[in-house]
């Protein structure tokens, strides 16, 4: 079968052995996948990215010196069931899943793994026992949104906003706007976001935003005062010192590069909730000791659970997300590799799909 | 009266103009003010310690040129209340407080002010609605320790053990011992702890702590598995993706030194939640990307609240704490200089108070 393939530091279309479903998997016909940024970075950073997994404790489920298939965004239609499967879902059922894989080295990440390609690809293997049906009105190219978007939905979860929080978001990106989409869901606001780019600042508007600002120009951080979150130490009266603060703050960081971080230690309000998205994959520089002194909290979110998944699965599928705002384009296979060289200086695109079937 | 003075980066006894209370506040008669490990700091750093502070957004309530007199963790006898005062505590009452003054400027920390002097003199000004009675039976020393204790009783507040919590205590200085004492308090076991001294190690034991490790021979974090908290991204099953961990960590950060947080960030188990209780008053460095993979959460945490210091007091008031498990020294104003000179290396000292009076 046809797929796009990590050849060292190069992508192609090349053929590669077909899929074919083990134990409990199904193999489908992928119908979409989005082009996500840490699909962009592994092509020219993969060995940086395995040394990074191997220092996080993940297991070696990567060669680097192998082929690679990518695609963990993915609508797919099921083909056939492997043996020992429950045959649960019938084929021609469209799914999306969560993109694990469970084999002998533990948990691996399907298009981050040298065993379980990615989807990328004309037919990918995937775990029954993870697939949801996709409601028949939902586009396949929406439906593959629910993997970025249940990352926004979880970094939401992880914050756990009150009615009493004001939420910041840096940076707009296709992740930035999962999270804009996930707090107007719960009905948080106002929604701070903030990017340099024009035409994300407006997608950010369209999709619930409440105040937008270029931080060229603006600082975010103005706002704070201006719905009721102490801003400074010196702002501070005896009830906020007791720790009880009019309005809380919560930052989503979703830009992922070095200095975002100590920026925020520096401009954050007291005691507000940094939630990390961005995964900044090099070595930053912080200064813990105001950090400290505003009494700042950091939690550092990767990905999303089932039930977070099936929850933002279900929001497309019911109308209640804008899926026409993320979706920028979709592509063939053949045109994947230019479309991964236009997206590493992304302009006014936010999530490209592959449609290996086009 | 008589203090200790921080004149440029040196510590003399000097008299300084006498204490005199305003609006609110009482004089009091110092009985015991322990060093602390940011007074130790401040004699070398202030300047430094300013412009952190200033960075922070605190108000601007050092002049690094000016004397400063410091000392906040203090046990004091009422002398005589200010005008307008509600004279709530008589003369004569042994009392403590969180060391916060309200000025014009906002709060101030007695003892890191040049309008609030601290307790290393013969006489404090306090604000009279925070002042705590001793109960009879406490000594001032004990008393004293209130201030260094809630720092623990709020670091484990803010972790938030459940029964299921799995503990580890990286440095067992005052801070680190104060938190140990916090978790047993609240029935948190196993507590691990580790520290590269032996006088330590000993003092972390006697408090309470059920497994103790000599980090220089033995990592700390080879405890984990054996207490069912899963130790790496590889060892997760589909139930700890899906949020649910046998066992979760709770790491409290007790040493405040360039290292430790990447430490954490690497040898943590995935989802621990790292509290950050040493102040690293340099840049530090970190991989981020490490931390999202893991998702760890780090809570950077600052004194105490008002609950908590009280409920620190009447548990020591109560013989609940093994207050001379601290208590390591206690000294005349006059030798003050020099147990500060001793600290700066200290061995097994753990809390040395100046008793002014004497």
């Amino acid at each position: 079968m046809r797929a796009l393939v990590r050849r060292g530091p190069t992508l192609q279309v090349a053929d590669v052995p077909d899929a074919v479903p083990g134990g409990g998997q199904v193999v489908a016909r992928v119908l979409a996948c989005g082009i996500c940024g840490s699909d962009l970075h592994a092509v020219d950073h993969l060995e940086h990215g395995v040394a990074i997994g191997l220092r996080s404790g993940a297991a070696d489920t990567i060669d680097p010196t192998c082929d690679l298939v990518m695609g963990h965004e993915f609508c797919a239609e099921i083909l056939d069931h492997g043996p020992g499967s429950d045959r649960r879902l019938k084929p021609g059922t469209r799914v999306v899943s969560t993109p694990f894989a469970f084999g002998p080295l533990g948990p691996e990440l399907i298009g981050f793994s040298t065993r379980y390609r990615g989807a990328f690809a004309e037919r990918v293997v995937l775990t029954e026992a993870l697939l949801l049906p996709v409601a028949n009105g939902l586009s396949s190219d929406a439906a593959a949104l629910t993997e970025p978007l249940s990352v926004g939905t979880h970094a939401v979860a992880v914050a756990a906003p009150t009615p009493r929080s004001v939420a910041l978001v840096v940076g707009c990106g296709p992740i930035g706007l999962a999270v804009i989409v996930a707090l107007k869901r719960r009905g948080v606001g106002p929604v701070i976001a903030c990017d340099f780019s024009p035409a994300r600042r407006a997608r950010a508007e369209r999709l619930g935003a409440d105040i937008v600002v270029d931080p060229a120009t603006t600082s975010p951080h103005g706002e704070w005062e201006r719905h009721d979150v102490p801003a400074t130490l010196a702002s501070l009266g005896p009830a906020q010192l007791a720790g009880r603060s009019l309005r809380d703050a919560i930052i989503f960081e979703c830009v992922g590069v070095p200095g975002m971080l100590q920026s925020l230690i520096e401009n954050a309000p007291p005691t507000a909730h940094v939630v990390v998205v961005g995964a900044c994959q090099e070595d930053d520089r912080i200064l813990p000791v105001i950090a400290i002194n505003k009494q700042l909290r950091f939690s550092f979110v990767f990905a999303y659970s089932p039930d977070e998944f099936a929850e933002t699965l279900a929001a497309l599928a019911e109308g209640e997300i804008d899926a026409d705002a993320f979706l920028t384009g979709a592509v063939a296979l053949d045109e994947a590799p230019a479309a991964f060289r236009r997206l590493a200086t992304p302009d006014d695109d936010v999530k490209v799909v592959v449609r290996p079937w086009q």
